[in-house]
């Protein structure tokens, strides 16, 4: 924030100056995105009763060119089950599921796949009787920050991570990270496209105990190779890219000189000298004021 | 062609059975297809001295996911300029050029991309004035089978290939042939999705001297991990999949028992015991005998 606020239009490599700044280096009043066609999508859940499986299967559709969908994500057992409550008639416990949605053209070819592959439909929306789809939330919202937040009004003392799972051995991580932690983080995944390959984002739950235990599953991620965006850390730093990004930095100080936008969110801003590579939590003393 | 002719509906993994089969088991009197959302697509030409340059910048825009391409080609110096009569005026001889089909909402990232690795716009349809746009054939025209016919008008005595580059050594490999075999083979990749990786397809213009030379030329690329489906071989076995297709045969038996349809196509009905694996070319004896 300047004396004088002044509006300025962004755009091309600009953006890279406030996109994913959370408001600590200026106000975004308006946004212009293209929009992609839209469909009719149709919500498909499918069951496994491993799953590696439904991981392996969801792998493969991500990677069908041919096949449209708007959403595909894995959830292990007995989390479907267990909380997503309102579809808990068409799971079994032991099921672990692919969460889809799907556009109409691509329903044929899909289901000639889910075939050759035995992989159950437990439910799609495009037959599902009106009784059937009464009170179910869209598939969308048993996905990325909804599946933990379902998870807590089932199971108030859980809590979740986000982990990275890169291209092209991501596969092979999840499946190592599973046999690593089990029933204690059972694996969320939202499969994306980084930079034109395939990989996976997991945002697993976790049974939380304690907060070493916590730092624990963190440490184990990263010495297998899996990054993870530590969601229970406040700064942009810590939470993300671990290191200092000098373009929001620079941006800040011609556009906050004050540093009034979102105070202690940015490391950078606050303490240049904060060791990122210390395994300390770096505690913005003006939260520390308010305790 | 049955004594009965049918028609049959095919969906789903039954297409196995007809597609890429040229006609040898069946006569498609209708197909059904999704089509995508059209784009008033912006033709754009951009030059690099360098061929690997626009290689690697072609490859670059391919695995952009936020950006959208109706085509990505490129075609190596001095094929554009001496070949693409009408875009000659937008080229000097030296050029490489990257050929593309660019989304409007893709444009301002695009040239955001295109300015940081110093690529030259040597031509854009949506900025061209009516005087340069006068005659020109659209992008696609210069593309895929296009760009070989425009190169036979100039110079009758070329011919050209079709390779495939696989992922994810794709780029290496294209540099490899590239260094091989230099402007005896000059360069044209089609930038491709295949099950999810970004891979180029090439069709090279090859400055023909001999049958033998030809051969050594496919044999080179095999050599160097780059499959050639052969465009001067006439079967559909030495053309592509250097094997039998099983279901392919066996929808023949169905539909066309008496061996009707397109004679000499398919060397696994003509003649089963072929060495698919040996150098010899497979002759029809129903051509030979028109001779």
């Amino acid at each position: 924030m300047e004396e004088k606020p002044r509006v300025m239009e962004m755009k091309g490599r600009d953006l890279m100056k406030v996109m994913h700044a959370y408001g600590t280096n200026g106000i975004i009043t308006e946004v212009e995105m293209p929009l992609d066609a839209a469909y009719d999508w149709i919500d498909v859940v499918v069951g496994f009763d491993d799953y590696m499986k439904a991981v392996t299967f969801a792998n493969e559709l991500a990677n069908q060119d041919g096949l449209l969908f708007k959403e595909i994500a894995t959830v292990a057992a007995p989390v479907p089950h267990d909380y997503f409550l309102r579809h808990q008639k068409f799971l079994r416990r032991e099921q672990s599921v692919v969460l889809l949605m799907v556009a109409p053209h691509a329903m044929a070819p899909f289901l000639s796949l889910a075939e050759l592959r035995h992989a159950e439909i437990c439910y799609r929306s495009d037959t599902a009787t009106d009784a059937e789809k009464k009170g179910l939330p869209p598939v969308y919202e048993l996905t990325w920050n909804h599946t933990t937040l379902r998870g807590l009004r089932v199971e108030p003392t859980i809590t979740y991570l986000q982990v990275l799972y890169p291209f092209p051995e991501h596969v092979a991580r999840i499946e190592r990270m599973t046999k690593l932690l089990g029933n204690e983080v059972p694996g969320h995944l939202e499969f994306t496209r980084f930079d034109g390959n395939i990989c996976a984002t997991g945002l697993p739950i976790v049974r939380f105990t304690t907060e070493e235990r916590l730092d624990e599953i963190i440490r184990l991620h990263e010495a297998n190779g899996c990054p993870i965006f530590n969601p229970h850390r406040y700064t942009l730093e810590e939470g993300g890219m671990k290191k200092t990004d000098a373009v929001q930095l620079a941006f800040k100080h011609e556009a906050d000189p004050k540093g009034l936008l979102n105070p202690g969110k940015m490391i950078a801003w606050e303490n240049p000298d904060f060791d990122l590579k210390s395994d300390k939590v770096y505690l913005f003393p003006g939260m520390q004021a308010a305790e």
